[in-house]
């Protein structure tokens, strides 16, 4: 059975990911990452998803000893209430964290050639999104180059994959895809706050209710205590 | 006064490094990695070595729950004896970490963003090296595009520059420069052992030998306790 990692955060997109690498026929190694988000509930959530998955995962933890994010600091407000209609990647958010899904892949394609696994997947979405440029898929491009050049299986012919099946997808789209897999979205916590109940004004509790909307459903998450 | 991040390892060539970027004018911050190395011995000396050159620094602890290398994991054997005068990146050694660039220069571009660094030096080497595919050009060729395209910098023109001045440098021609820039090698660390004194058989103690060999000159480090 071939093996692949998933990057799972706890949320919405990175949950589904999960269920449609188990159900593409992989063996899913789940990777969380523990980065003193102002959100650590998400992590507790993860652990969970992954228990429920029978998935084994690690949990990495990732001190930096700077800010420079509303996710790492909470004395920097966290933008509330915007318009994700029309995303610039020339407006980008004060909840953006320096290099974040660059150093999560860095993890995640140590951790794949330590094992001997060939596929990443992470649950980037360009479409119903925050507008953080290591979202697009032009960054996906760039970063499968590194790993061509700069690691063994590479070198050896044996480049690790980066797959970002939900690049294109819309939130409303993810679900439809998540109810089909029996995703535990019960158990997916997407709040920036961290609180004890989603906040409701953050992007990511704007972008997740959009896409319940869209599809004419309640979320089924917001008991999480 | 412009500042850049130094990726300093506490070894020869990082440390000469970070007084050539020093000597052409940057404000170094100085960044160092505890990654549960075999050679612990290393950060020490790194941090000695920040203080004498009177940089701020980071010490930044990553704990890889996975092995994959010789430098990791005690079980496995360091290479020794190894004849380093003929590389093949098709012989990559079982001292090879996998991903440890990508991850440290992750690290490193986040602390430069969050900081308002444009440049990130590494002391990467592609002549007198051990065949690590992170060590060579065309790597860094590749990186520099995903901080065009995953970086805020990056997107906004800004984008992060990856120095690597001595890729195409000998050890001898590191050792030169670094005794005109008045180098402290008295305090670097560069034995992959992390014993009491270097071993002299691991292939960096190897290349160092022949460095200070092709100069003429004693290496003043074996004094370290």
């Amino acid at each position: 059975m071939k093996s692949a990692i998933v990057l799972l955060s706890g949320g919405l997109d990175s949950t589904t990911l999960l269920f449609f690498a188990k159900v593409k026929g992989f063996k899913v190694h789940c990777l969380i990452f523990d980065y003193q988000q102002r959100h650590k509930k998400e992590i507790r959530q993860a652990v969970s998803i992954a228990r429920h998955a029978r998935c084994p995962f690690e949990v990495v933890k990732i001190t930096l000893p700077w800010r420079g994010s509303a996710l790492l600091d909470e004395k920097i407000p966290l933008p509330e209430g915007r318009s994700l209609k029309k995303i610039s990647i020339r407006e980008i958010p004060a909840t953006y964290v320096p290099a974040r899904n660059i150093i999560f892949l860095s993890f995640a394609v140590s951790y794949a050639e330590a094992i001997g696994a060939r596929t990443v997947f992470i649950g980037a979405n360009a479409i119903d999104y925050s507008g953080y440029p290591d979202c697009r898929p032009e960054f996906y491009r760039a970063y499968r180059e590194v790993l061509r050049k700069g690691l063994k299986s590479g070198v050896e012919g044996k480049t690790i994959k980066i797959e970002t099946p939900f690049i294109y997808r819309t939130k409303a789209q993810i679900i439809q895809l998540g109810l089909a897999l029996k995703v535990p979205y019960h158990l997916t916590w997407s709040c920036y706050q961290g609180g004890r109940r989603p906040c409701g004004r953050c992007d990511s509790c704007l972008l997740r209710a959009k896409g319940f909307a869209e599809m004419g459903l309640k979320d089924p998450n917001t008991k999480i205590q």
